[in-house]
């Protein structure tokens, strides 16, 4: 019984179906295939507006890609302190931008406190060249606190990029099970709240590796293949990729596996609340709870599986996916009540 | 009737049968899943050493870890001057290595002559620290050119490799086909030809999107995990990499893909030698082959398709891969011998 | 009368005389002159241990070539939130590792909290390769606070960096200003405590352009000059740099100067305090102290120049150089004891 | 008797004469004193255009400054291959540039075959995306082979550049003397010619450490400054670099000593011509020459200083500059004319 991660989980069958269909006879390779053109078109049918869409495998290269886009080597990336670009990337972003800084900013929920960055970014600039130079904001949505940032949070972010003249990136890992949450569409949801770059992330909500950086300023557009090709990340086969995007954008799979995750998220919180103690709100398909350590130690005895969560020993994170099983949260949520 | 490129051709149904039967529920990412660890035992039986396996899904990642570990910022890579690292990578091995220089060696067939190398080696060191330093040979085994080292060939490489303190890195996209072709073992061709590190390609020869970088130097062990997580490279569902891998060398398929490549090719040029031109010999898959600019254009017409080589305009490459059709093959050598 | 910064303070004349006295005929060049040599020279002789001795032009060089050194690029470095190289070099320290980072660590008057830094890197490693590696930590003495490291507090870190196998780096712009208010030799302040490598600055205390890294730990030794040349800093008619690092060493010259400096800002304290707020401890020749901003108004009105602190209003930074003419001090101090 | 490098004469007086004239009390530190506003001055005056001017300490500094501006890290430069940029500084342009590829040209007499190099540029582009961007090419002026581009031969690399749409790059470290051999004006040696960036040198020429890049496309203005601090080359007490700068350009100074050298250096040429081989034309100040192993043994007896060339035995270097003296090129004469 798997609430470890989205990445643990199998590959949904409808993808798994369409690479399989995607297996006939010889196809161009590169990103010439024919998927890769269809990809696109989704991409702009699904946002109404002008994209390159860039098919990944990982996250990590759609993050530090949008970065190199958009941050010179003495720049600035302003991200939350847990962002999963400063914590847990070992130092890609750093590494594509050739030695950009990345800010951490503090903020609950793992949002991203806006005062204190326009603090920052109002003292920014008074050493002058010495000094790294404000480029890039990136947000996390879902956040790593498996919090989802309001239209209105949004706005006010790109207020804030539109003063000090920045860049807007999010990292959308779990981009499905924020817009699902919201209930709006992909496009206020990006770039008409100002987003210039989205890593569009597609392999925790049943792909097998499929991720994207889908870029709406047209102003990257030159720079975007050579970066992805100077650092490995151009398949040759990539006709595997992009039929996995495609599948996933056709039929609003995408959008009922993340529902499903959300919703069983929702049950689970709705039938603890008040039982147990949540740390964040529960906005989207992870949840993270104390509880006493007698309890996490007999659920792993039980056969649940999950993270407890680094720096604490009484915190666990649950992620529900979809392919978590609804018998697996009712065995959970009643070994819990328990308590 | 394609002839391009052995990246265009499809997933045998070996791998993809792997591919399916790995999806079966949960299972740990980031390299700790069951495929991974069996893929590393495979490699240490095959290789008869202590091999540190890298699973990947591009060898351009492969080859930029491989230089990453091995040469310094301020060092210099030597390959020939058609090595993919050189011409075709955009700069992905400066990119992993923060910097290093390659230097382009001249060579007959796509092999760098040796003579050239040592005579720059030799050369080295004068200007002192004004210079790059001296750090790492790469061969690319099959060459572009699809030629093959001999064995006596690569332990001529090893003996200049000690002689300068230098480490020695093989690109095996095609290392099936040169295994093949030589038909010695993997440990003769690699670690017992001084080789420190193998990019050990499966794509072309069969596999989705399944590259490995394979370590057999235990001192850059503690260096490898990190270089491929920076650079984006480390796969949330590495099972869906791995399990090819361990499908590609179960049951000798590997071998036999690249052979049945091997031999088609081989068959070509038995059935057009002395009708054409052929520009390097025939080691492995690939044919490199002067034609009449008409006849070149006829061929397309006919339907088959290849690449007319950049910077000529009469040499044509023709790519064998373990999906080529006899019947195509057929078609092929007849519509050139009516020249 | 500057109060500005030492960096704006002329060139001492037994330092001007040196260069003048080096402008004698044709010289080898590159380092090889007999000033390098006899600067080596020297720092053994002061620092009583194997030490790798490199002229440079800016501390920034220094401190970054000292981290290229010892740090990975997917390595961290530990140093105070308001340290030089986190605040001051643009990103240089990442441009000259490749991407390292910084992990800025609070504390109070400039030191870091050793209490903090021991709980990050306690917690550490969870993550695994998904972090970066602890690699180095950085103090700087004086600190950016004017304040002093005490040889306890020194030894302390060297504990800290021997338990979790790291480098320590001293950032010495003001390094003869740390030592003669610590009043121990120069051994006990660096390699003695733990230092592997240390940027000792001359140009604030009376060069014109001259820093040095110096390295104790002989495991460096290797990559030392090609780091210097390959980053532009390596001087080509280094007699000019040399020479003033030998006259600044000799007959304790820069003993002298470092002490004027302090004695000057010693005097202002003691002669304001019950007066004034100071920010922090006055240990060297930096002084940080509150005063009304109308008092601030009239201080520059009377000709006297100085920083107010980013950030503040009313918190003023007065440094003391080796050419701060007593009777600014004493004018200075009168017009504040006027308020 | 030093003929081995201009880099090993001393300051000429009147730049001495300089430096200590600015050694006068306080000045504003980090580029904001009155001499560097003054160099920029001048340059505006002597090139008749926009000019941003850098002061530095080092060519490989300018040079590599320049190529971080105009150069994307998945870019190409071009050089000639024995170019210093390329042979002599360890990488640097590759580091400045987090990992453009330098592509060494061909070409007799230290000079780019224009032809090679147009092939090159055309046959660009190919691979698309899995090619380095042809971005810049750099002259050397005068050349490493003592060489000067004739204002016809830079016009015909200006047309190239606009073809292809590159930028062009002079490294001057000679700058002074190749002005002198073709007589012209700096504006029609430089951005007349197509020249966007010139590595401005005058360390070779009788300065102390003072070298300059100068900018001549406006449309690298808001990067310059950021390049410089990041990579450790923002001096503190500049003053000392730009009055250096200053000197050397008042009263044609410059000229006057690279007239000198130029003069002395074809005094040699003319004296010895016909007796010997002379390897290159001797255009400006350097001269290149064969001479029997036996004489190079005695004129070594005879102290004079000179490099034999690095990958021969019987070629030599002779540096003439501003410090040499007449009698030492007398009797170098006198002795080679024994032969």
């Amino acid at each position: 019984m798997n609430f470890r991660s989205d990445n643990e989980a199998p590959v949904n069958e409808h993808i798994m179906k369409a690479l399989i269909e995607a297996n006939q006879g010889f196809e161009e390779s590169y990103g010439y295939d024919k998927y890769s053109v269809q990809f696109k078109a989704q991409c702009q049918d699904l946002f109404q507006c002008w994209v390159e869409a860039l098919p990944l495998t990982t996250g990590t290269a759609a993050n530090s890609i949008a970065m190199a886009l958009s941050c010179p080597p003495y720049g600035a990336i302003y991200c939350h302190e847990g962002a999963h670009i400063n914590a847990d990337e070992c130092g890609a972003p750093e590494m594509f931008t050739s030695g950009a800084k990345l800010i951490p900013i503090a903020g609950n929920h793992g949002k991203i406190d806006i005062d204190v960055l326009r603090a920052k970014l109002a003292g920014s600039g008074v050493h002058g060249e010495h000094e790294v130079m404000p480029a890039v904001i990136s947000l996390t949505q879902c956040t790593e606190a498996g919090t989802v940032y309001t239209l209105e949070e949004l706005n006010a972010f790109k207020a804030l990029k539109e003063e000090f003249g920045l860049a807007l990136h999010m990292d959308g890992a779990r981009f499905a099970n924020a817009l699902v949450s919201l209930g709006c569409s992909a496009a206020e949801m990006t770039w008409q709240s100002g987003i210039d770059m989205l890593s569009f992330g597609a392999t925790k909500n049943g792909a097998m590796m499929a991720e994207s950086l889908l870029v709406f300023n047209p102003k990257y557009k030159s720079q975007i293949l050579r970066h992805r090709k100077r650092s490995g990340h151009l398949i040759s086969k990539m006709r595997y990729v992009s039929s996995q995007l495609c599948a996933y954008l056709t039929d609003d799979l995408w959008l009922q596996l993340a529902n499903d995750a959300n919703q069983q998220a929702l049950f689970f919180y709705e039938n603890c609340e008040g039982q147990i103690e949540f740390i964040h709100p529960v906005d989207a398909n992870e949840v993270f709870c104390r509880l006493p350590v007698k309890k996490i130690v007999q659920l792993k005895q039980q056969g649940f599986e999950f993270h407890v969560w680094p720096g604490s020993n009484d915190i666990i994170r649950l992620v529900f996916s979809h392919a978590t099983q609804p018998q697996a949260v009712q065995r959970l949520i009643q070994s819990i009540n328990e308590i």
